[in-house]
Order: structure tokens, then C-alpha cells, then sequence
């Protein structure tokens, strides 16, 4: 017999992988969280029916969204990550040594505990002494930090469901506010042959917020269309075309060329955010 | 009842559309052809059971595969499709005006046909008076032009089935054959998510016959994984990097500036082709 998971992308569009078996189950107080065993990519985790991660392909997301920012910015120390209890993200920005406390802004501890247990390798920044757990509301956590963070990684699901105030305007002004100065910060942000609509109204709410804003792109196979949005603002244009050097970060997604291309946007892509 | 149409693109993993409705359906001599309707990407044109293009993003492969030649070509004139009989690399390469002669060598011509009756917006070039239809074998074409071709497009399907001598050695020595001074090639060479090895395995095939290839990368949602390569090769080092403006070429996806970012590997792809 085979078993397959499918996630329904859209209504009319669906990812499926044949299934090895299933890791994990439960129903968190936040979402329903799965781990299954794909014969394709790997390990995969799953919340409320929809992708969040996989062995094979996750390094191009949390490189993306962590490398961009933190090579941006000239000297990043302090980095708050909301969401991202996975810990990949996490893992990332630990590979610069420049940083000195990274804090784990995740609404929900299993997903925490669950990626310790069973994706060591995304987790694998979980004992580092730079790193401090924060449980709880990412929004409450920036409400409750103002200016303390160099970089702000909103590494968020979809917006719908526990995330579904991180793509709005009131927690843009938050997280601004919890900035340092020079502060950047980056965030995902669906897929453009997809989600057209939400990346448009996204940037028009934080045209409001912060006068620098680009989108950026990157190729993920097992988020919807595989072609996926991150967003970097700042209060201030940022190099952002002009990267720091990263000696000693290894990657195998992101690089010095790979961080220009990804700013170079189709025009389809473009004409989302023009006049932004 | 709904009705889904889903390709294995794997034998562990799978991408399901919605249908509408089957517009067409038939066994050619050479494979099985159908159009199909869908919800989320339009019209579908699916061989042996694998998705060749949607209304909604063949955009992305057409203008990949024809303008990236053509923009470092300094003055394209005399161009041969091998495959494509959809039309739609013919309608971008005929936005060009340098352009005089264009050669279809496509293997079916049902698929010539089925494109002209029922999809309008890729087959669009197929009665300007620049195209010449050559149903027939590519590779005996190319084995009977030398010297005639400035471009040259490999517009092929999966190396399985008709097209499988496609991706050999022994065709890219005819095709250079086929090349006029200073010409180029370019190919679709697959998914570095799913096909690497096919991807190395032609590289180094290619490095008998061309002393210079390069890997370029786009996003094309219906493919498997999204991430698409390409090749492009030539007898010397082009300005690759360099493409020319295109002044009145109109795109969705294109831009002189998609095009070098279409260069910048990310390290995994990278290491495909070392030392090649």
C-alpha cells in the first residue's frame, strides 16, 4: 500500500509525497503539527495541513531569510526571530559570529520541542549559549523590546491562522519601534505567481511604516509554485546590493551573487510592488 | 465531482491540478497528447503524462529559453528550434527583429496542430511569414544544415521517449556542426532539485564538444520542483553576462537584469557543474 500526503496549495492545486511513515502527530493549543517521512525530500513538518519544512529544501528558506538581512546590515549583535520555532532560522544566524543573543520569539512550544526531537538537524542551534527561548506572542515580545534589535526576522506560516497578524500594519509599526538604529528586518512572504494580491497589499502596509522596502526571491520546491517572496525593510536605504562577506558562513543556497540575483526581479514580479 | 489531473514527477512526488475539462485527447504516432483545462494555470498541454506547459506560466520557459541566446548573440538572424512544435519559444524568438528566418524542427506534428487549434496565445507566431515548419527528426535536420544556424534551440521534452537523443553527445556534435560563427545553444536541462545527475552527466557530454557552457536557472511552478536549468554553449566564451537590450521586446519574465541574475548559482547547483 502506498500513503501519500498531499497539501492543497490552493483549492485547485496540490504537492504530494509518498509517505514512509508517520513520525509525529498531535494537536498543539496553537495548530495541528505533523512530522512525516517522505520518500522524496526527506523529513517534512507540518502544520495545519500546510508544508512548513523539509530536510531536502529547507536551507534555501532559512538561509534566504537570515543572510540577506544579517549581510546587510554592518555589524548585527542582538536578532529576534518571531516565529521559526523549527529552529532553522535560528541555526543560520548562529554562523555569524557577530551575533551576539538571538531570541526565539515562537508562539508555540511544541513546535519547539518537537523540531528538537525529531529534525536535529534544523534544531541544531537549540543548545547554543547565544540563544534565548521566548514562548510566547512575537507581536507582545517587539511591544515589549523598543529599540533593542539590529535585525528582525519575521519567520512566520501562512497568513492565516496563529500568523495571521503578522502581515498587518499594526505589527509592522511594533516591530519597527524594536528596532536599534540601522536596524533591518526581513520577512517571508508568499509566492508571487500565487499570492500576488497579499504581497501588493503587504507592501502597501508597510509603505506606511518604513520608506525602504524590496522584495526579494528564492526557489523552494515544496512551498506553493516553488518560487517564494521574503520582504526587507529598513528606515533607511540599506547597501542592500552590496552584501558583507560572510568568510567562514557556509551555505549551500545562498552566496555573495546569489543574494544580488535574488533582488533582480521578473517583471510580472515587479509590477506587484510598483510605485512602492 | 471533482476531477484532478496529477503528474508523477517522481515516483515520490506528485503535482495535482483541478480540472475543468478535457478539451483534447489523442494518441500521435509519437506519444500520448492532451489538453486539458485547468483552474488554477488555464489551458494545459500534457505529453506522456507529463505537464509541457500552462497558459499561466509558460511565459517563464519561453522567454528563458529564447531570449538569453538571443540577447548575447550580437546579431541573430538564422534560428532552428529543435522541438518546441507548441510555438511557443517561435512567438518570443520572432519578437526579435534581427530575426529572418526561424526553422521549427519539432518530431509531432500534432502537437503542431493541437497547438494552433487550441492554444492561441502560445502558437501565435505560427503564420508570420518568417517561420519555416520542418516536422521532422531535429537532430537528421541539424545533420543536414551545417554552418546555417546562429541559434540554436533545444526546446525538448523530458529525456525519455522521442527526445531522449537530445541530451547525447552525438547530437551536440551535429548541432555545432550546425552553428554558424560565433553561434550559440541553448537547452533545457532540468531540475537541480531533481535531476542533477542528468544535469552533470550532460555537462560533461557537452565538454567534448564545447570548450564553453554555462548553467541558468529559472522558476517555472509546474515543473518539478519550480527551479528550471538551463544551458547555454558555445564555441568561445560570449558575453554571457552582457546581453544586449532588446528594445520593443515585450516580458514578463525576461530583463537584462533577470538574465545575469539567472547566472548566480547557489553553491548545490554550483557544485553540478564544477570543474566543468
Amino acid at each position: 500500500m502506498e500513503l501519500w500526503f498531499t497539501e492543497k496549495q490552493t483549492k485547485a492545486l496540490g504537492l504530494s509525497c509518498l509517505v514512509k511513515r508517520t513520525i509525529h502527530a498531535e494537536t498543539t493549543p496553537y495548530q495541528e503539527l505533523a512530522i512525516i517521512e517522505t520518500e522524496q525530500y526527506g523529513r517534512m513538518l507540518v502544520l495545519d495541513g500546510m508544508v512548513m519544512l523539509t530536510e531536502a529544501d529547507e536551507f534555501v528558506y532559512h538561509e534566504m531569510i537570515a543572510h540577506v538581512p544579517l549581510s546587510v546590515h554592518q555589524n548585527p549583535r542582538h536578532v529576534l526571530v518571531i516565529g521559526g520555532g523549527d529552529g532553522g532560522t535560528v541555526r543560520e544566524i548562529l554562523k555569524h559570529e557577530s551575533v551576539e543573543r538571538v531570541v526565539l520569539a515562537e508562539i508555540d512550544e511544541r513546535v519547539v520541542e518537537t523540531s528538537r526531537e525529531y529534525l536535529p538537524s534544523v534544531s541544531s542551534g537549540f543548545n547554543d549559549p547565544r540563544l534565548v527561548m521566548a514562548i510566547g506572542d512575537g507581536i507582545e515580545h517587539a511591544r515589549q523590546h523598543p529599540g533593542e534589535y539590529d535585525v528582525i526576522i519575521v519567520d512566520s506560516t501562512e497568513p492565516i491562522g496563529p500568523a495571521a497578524g503578522l502581515f498587518g500594519t499594526e505589527f509592522f509599526r511594533l516591530a519597527a519601534a524594536a528596532l536599534r538604529e540601522g536596524g533591518l528586518i526581513s520577512a517571508q512572504t508568499e509566492s508571487p505567481f500565487i499570492n500576488g494580491d497579499l504581497i501588493r497589499r503587504t507592501h502597501q502596509g508597510l509603505s506606511s511604516v518604513f520608506p525602504f522596502r524590496r522584495l526579494y526571491l528564492a526557489s523552494i520546491p515544496t512551498y506553493p509554485s516553488g518560487l517564494w517572496s521574503f520582504t526587507l525593510v529598513c528606515n533607511h536605504e540599506p547597501p542592500y546590493l552590496s552584501p558583507r562577506p560572510l568568510p567562514g558562513v557556509e551555505c549551500k543556497y545562498y552566496s555573495g551573487d546569489v543574494h544580488r540575483a535574488a533582488f533582480a526581479l521578473p517583471p510580472f514580479v515587479a509590477a506587484l510592488v510598483a510605485g512602492d
